[in-house]
């Protein structure tokens, strides 16, 4: 099943299934109108969603209509979790190696987990506005799973049990703002602005065997300004797999319903693979010349990420954003 | 105004007004449902809202019945943002020289707040539930405010007039998990586990003279196991106020309605003011004799946490809650 959220005025939008190639949409009302609500009554809602899907990839909803996804919110526009991990080892290691640091050893028993802000999640045609780009404006291309109730102390493998949703991120990210958070040790704040989502949240059946072990084993594209800068294997070194990630948090708490937990900057050792965010391009370039040839993002650029299927159709639609100026009323 | 919220089976329970001095309450049925949906249209709802308040502290509100905190949720049983500051410098200090380091000296200029988890908020007379006492169970007490929307870049002053309501909450931290999420510079998160919330919301207009400054200028009083152990006043040495804590957050993104941000452990350099969490009492202890004599929570141990106005009455009602075994179904 794939789901969206349409802008309607509202804080949570609209709830629209959405056809499995992205043609067409029908509106949820009727069934439900936000996501959260879904999330939170997901046994009962979810089948009569299921239902509606069938009927609307059969061409035989009555009510469809052409899908648009510049007019999508994040799936979830405002969220009551929002949890990032950092799950693909390559990644800890270039930028730990890049600022003349050791990689952590013990990322698998110790899982990189930061909380971030889920209050305001953007949608993926909505710009990304800051006010400076002396903060090293970044992008980090990631998978995420939205969660139903997870027990405390629940387990790696029936914590993969709890995925309702599978997402596509844009976790921006402030480059020159990390060192200083990281020095306090309070976590990412200020250096994690919102989030930005693909259009389609998409139940993990949708991916077949694309999803397995609690990973998703397809490439994320991402083109920077026009220009193909990424296409890396979301799976293949994915460390710690969602259901690790989700267990990690649920050692000392239990997570409620519609939770998101991210897998991190999507990451390959193969640098003919390119690059999940600017940073690791970045210090590949440090690791091999001493200095860092690639800016961070300007005014104006753009990002685009997308994963496709086997089938080499788009799995969640694509997420399409401008980095704009807050002071240009951006 | 005062506000709360009844367990009624839902995810985010009933939203009721309490009277002043909380012998009576009214459910808000025909204005709003929940305490969300308040916060996401304020401006028209709370002058509702502020009408049945008046009504019921004359006495005439038609179905009014006896206010039972021991039904409570937290106000906001869940919400989009729990950032919590750290705006004590007392409190940075006694910690930082009890593992014998220097308190950072730029707390003024660069504040210390973490995102905290926000999907699950406790209620005042919710059990803490916790799987192990080797993770050193602690308490935090500390103000909060919960907020309208904040624009990206909001300063500290004009920050302050997006305060809605202000809480009283117990921030649980397990001590032993925190120096590990420290070093890791990815913040708190299993050291972090669910907060709990005194039974009522206030408008600041509720304190008078007490809210100034954007301070809470009244002592907090904390009692562990019945025996008194703080008489804190939370304003005094407060160096920062919510507005800057606030304006930290918007510094680079925009805050949406119903985000909680806190003040940090309440503290004192009075050493006969007490302790706000037992980190400190125990830092205190290392820096006198060089080891800490005082230990963290058991299973069973209660705690209670209240502010008395200048009136002597209960501003929120009280935090009470006991501290659970997961393995005994607690």
């Amino acid at each position: 099943m794939k789901l969206a959220t349409y802008k309607d005025g509202s804080r949570d939008g609209q709830l629209l299934v959405v056809s499995r190639d992205l043609h067409s949409a029908h509106f949820a009302t009727g069934i439900a109108t936000r996501m959260q609500q879904l999330l939170d009554d997901w046994n009962f809602l979810s089948p009569q969603l299921e239902d509606l899907y069938q009927t609307l990839n059969q061409g035989k909803a009555r009510h469809a209509f052409a899908f648009e996804p510049q007019r999508c919110m994040a799936p979830l526009p405002r969220a009551y979790q929002w949890a990032d991990g950092s799950a693909f080892p390559n990644h800890i290691d270039l930028l730990s190696r890049a600022r003349g640091a050791a990689a952590p050893a013990d990322y698998m028993d110790d899982p990189r987990v930061y909380q971030g802000g889920s209050d305001d999640l953007l949608g993926a045609h909505d710009d990304a506005v800051f006010a400076d780009t002396a903060w090293g404006i970044d992008f980090e291309a990631e998978l995420a799973v939205v969660t139903g109730d997870v027990a405390l102390g629940t387990g790696a493998d029936a914590a993969l049990d709890s995925v309702r949703l599978l997402l596509l991120a844009n976790d921006w990210s402030l480059r020159h703002l990390v060192p200083g958070e990281l020095a306090k040790g309070f976590g990412f704040l200020q250096s994690k602005p919102a989030t930005a989502f693909a259009p389609v949240a998409v139940t993990p059946d949708e991916l077949g065997a694309a999803w397995r072990g609690g990973r998703v084993h397809l490439p994320v594209d991402i083109a920077w300004n026009g220009q193909a800068v990424a296409h890396i294997d979301a799976g293949a070194e994915m460390a710690l797999h969602f259901g690790q990630l989700i267990a990690h948090i649920a050692r000392t708490r239990r997570l409620r319903a519609g939770s998101i937990v991210g897998s991190g900057t999507v990451s390959q050792r193969d640098a003919t693979a390119g690059y999940g965010c600017i940073a690791e391009k970045r210090a590949r370039e440090i690791i091999e010349s001493g200095s860092a040839s690639t800016d961070y993002m300007a005014f104006g650029d753009r990002l685009r990420v997308e994963v496709l299927g086997a089938d080499g159709a788009s799995v969640f639609g694509a997420i399409d954003q401008r980095v704009a100026s807050l002071g240009a009323g951006g």
